[in-house]
């Protein structure tokens, strides 16, 4: 048959196992799952009283509009609401961008090593893409990303905080990049785990995207708001950008449940203060940890760290699993000899630190 | 910006006026939605029961590779796991397939007016799309479909029942269509509405696509299993297409609350024939109706009928919207003076035949 040839250069997304299944694997009794960046912390309990009261009527297919979420969230962000896409997550936004603007003969500028489906979805539309190095603070380098730009160039994506490396560029470097870049060159920010950001590094992206026509800010309701398995988040930019998106954009993305839960869990602040502020504090307590241990990794504004390791990550992620504890060896994520951690809870990061401690002394 | 010139020629899905602002704008107390071919009967009770206790952990991504509903379907479909791929209904299907298959010079062919999703995602995708008009039964012209074939033909359409007429080729038709098909052209045979289709009239799709690398079957919940609000369909086909497609396929592209429901309303069968039973019935009664009105109409193997209507279908549209019932008028499908109508409860088409009949009334 005539699929397009660059899928047999490309593999489909490999999912780390199942916990239920590794439980049986290796004849464990609990997994922490600290491998994927979800909230440790659950989510709103306000979502679950609502979803478990008033379940939408599945039989009706969604409000394709996305009209009560989006007038929430214009609302609380202070944008129009012509300004606002939902997606699938804001991977699938991704996927849209690319649909939008990427065809043969076309490139997009990334940070090498950054999130791989920036790559993905470019390659899937014909596209090429340039990667460029990281700075020696694990940040974006986003002078070396501007001279990567050529006429060829639709889209650069900017991570902000970057997955897996948790930096992210400061509001002088990512003002100053803006006003640099081509007009006709879309912006994309990353900000999926924006509401992790100590608020003295925010990004005022939302304000950007209005004196940058070029810009999208996409964010999620996947990581702080711990709603993953709906699959919901957003894009917001220049109403005639997401106009366009909206034409790719099918027409019922996003579930009646995920929607509803996603207004709901808005509402709850409460709720991701909390999450944030332990996150922070567990977090400090690792890098301490860390110090001491002298593993080197990045300062991180997330809700995981990537952590250099005496070892291959590898062999770390196969000692912690057959010990209880699922992480990422970053050899998937093209930063070998580290693994990315996703902040636990104080007491399961206890636990792993014991167990990282106990790695250390046996290979030293 | 540089967006694909195509999208300026293309439109965003223009969805129908949620029934609440209908109600708003028209004063009405109840409205009775029969544009959407939705299940009318709701969906199976044990999803519900289900839901309300047993929500998914929504925190944690959902199962990319959805294991449980692909056991569960497999073998009640009697087909090897690595057949099946799952999109946010059969619609994100559609999506994959063209981003699998479709790039700058290629073309895909369907009948024309059948379901536009083909087409939009078609031309998005960079291809052009050669439309065969249907038969004079209404049913796909399938010797017109092969002549239009060439070799920058990468899928052919073929929807089964046809969306919005209802039909479908014989068993014999399609299995000459497919024999004579060319071996690198992908056909996808739509069958969203296939549940309804009446036992003798049903195509043995699940097996062809082991005689027929080059098929790939297309369903769908969101028809008569009800689950149109949750977004889940599945795709069968060689194991070797659905590994290229999977490529393609976003990791999370459907949500965990989605996959439990569907596993669970694959078990209700009974609520299948209830459904469907009951649809045959009020179908039946209302073909009597439309004999005795003297409108003609296309006999339906769904849960919807094309009606041709002695005035324009925007019209009849307008006139029963004031009167509580949203139907589509045919403009919107590419028929013109014709609605398509959801086979509704007896109840509600009863009321809806009260109508009809005096609107031929004072029109004559």
């Amino acid at each position: 048959m005539k699929q397009k040839q660059i899928l047999s250069q490309l593999t489909a997304y490999q999912q780390g196992k199942q916990t239920h299944e590794i439980k049986e694997e290796y004849g464990l009794e609990k997994i922490v799952k600290l491998a994927s960046n979800e909230n440790v912390y659950g989510y709103s309990s306000k979502v679950k009283a609502d979803l478990s009261e008033h379940l939408p009527e599945l039989n009706i297919y969604p409000d394709g509009h996305t009209a009560e979420l989006r007038t929430a969230l214009s609302k609380r962000l202070a944008v129009e609401e012509d300004q606002l896409i939902f997606g699938s997550g804001s991977e699938e936004l991704i996927q849209i961008i690319c649909r939008a603007f990427v065809q043969e003969g076309s490139n997009t500028v990334m940070a090498a090593n950054s999130f791989p489906q920036y790559k993905h979805n470019t390659f899937i539309e014909g596209g090429t893409v340039k990667e460029v190095s990281i700075a020696s603070d694990g940040k974006h380098d986003l002078e070396a990303i501007l001279e990567a730009i050529d006429e060829d160039t639709v889209v650069v994506w900017i991570c902000a905080p970057d997955n897996p490396t948790g930096t992210m560029n400061t509001e002088d470097q990512f003002l100053q990049f803006m006003k640099k870049c081509p007009e006709d060159v879309l912006v994309v920010l990353d900000e999926a785990y924006r509401e992790f950001v100590e608020d003295e590094y925010l990004l005022d992206s939302t304000t950007y995207t209005k004196s940058f026509p070029n810009l999208i800010s996409l964010r999620t309701f996947s990581k702080a708001y711990g709603l993953a398995g709906l699959r919901i988040g957003y894009g917001i930019g220049n109403p005639e950008l997401i106009h366009n998106l909206n034409v790719v954009r099918g027409p019922f993305n996003t579930t009646s449940v995920a929607q509803r839960a996603a207004t709901v869990a808005l509402e709850d602040q409460a709720f991701i203060n909390e999450t944030t502020a332990k996150n922070l504090e567990v977090k400090e307590e690792f890098y301490q940890f860390l110090d001491e241990l002298n593993w080197d990794y990045y300062r991180s504004h997330t809700n995981f760290i990537l952590v250099s390791t005496p070892a291959s990550g590898l062999d770390v992620f196969q000692y912690l699993i057959e010990n209880g504890f699922i992480i990422r060896p970053g050899e998937l994520l093209g930063y070998p000899n580290s693994i990315r951690i996703t902040i636990g809870t104080k007491e399961d990061m206890q636990e792993l630190q014991h167990l990282l401690q106990k790695f250390d002394e046996q290979i030293r």
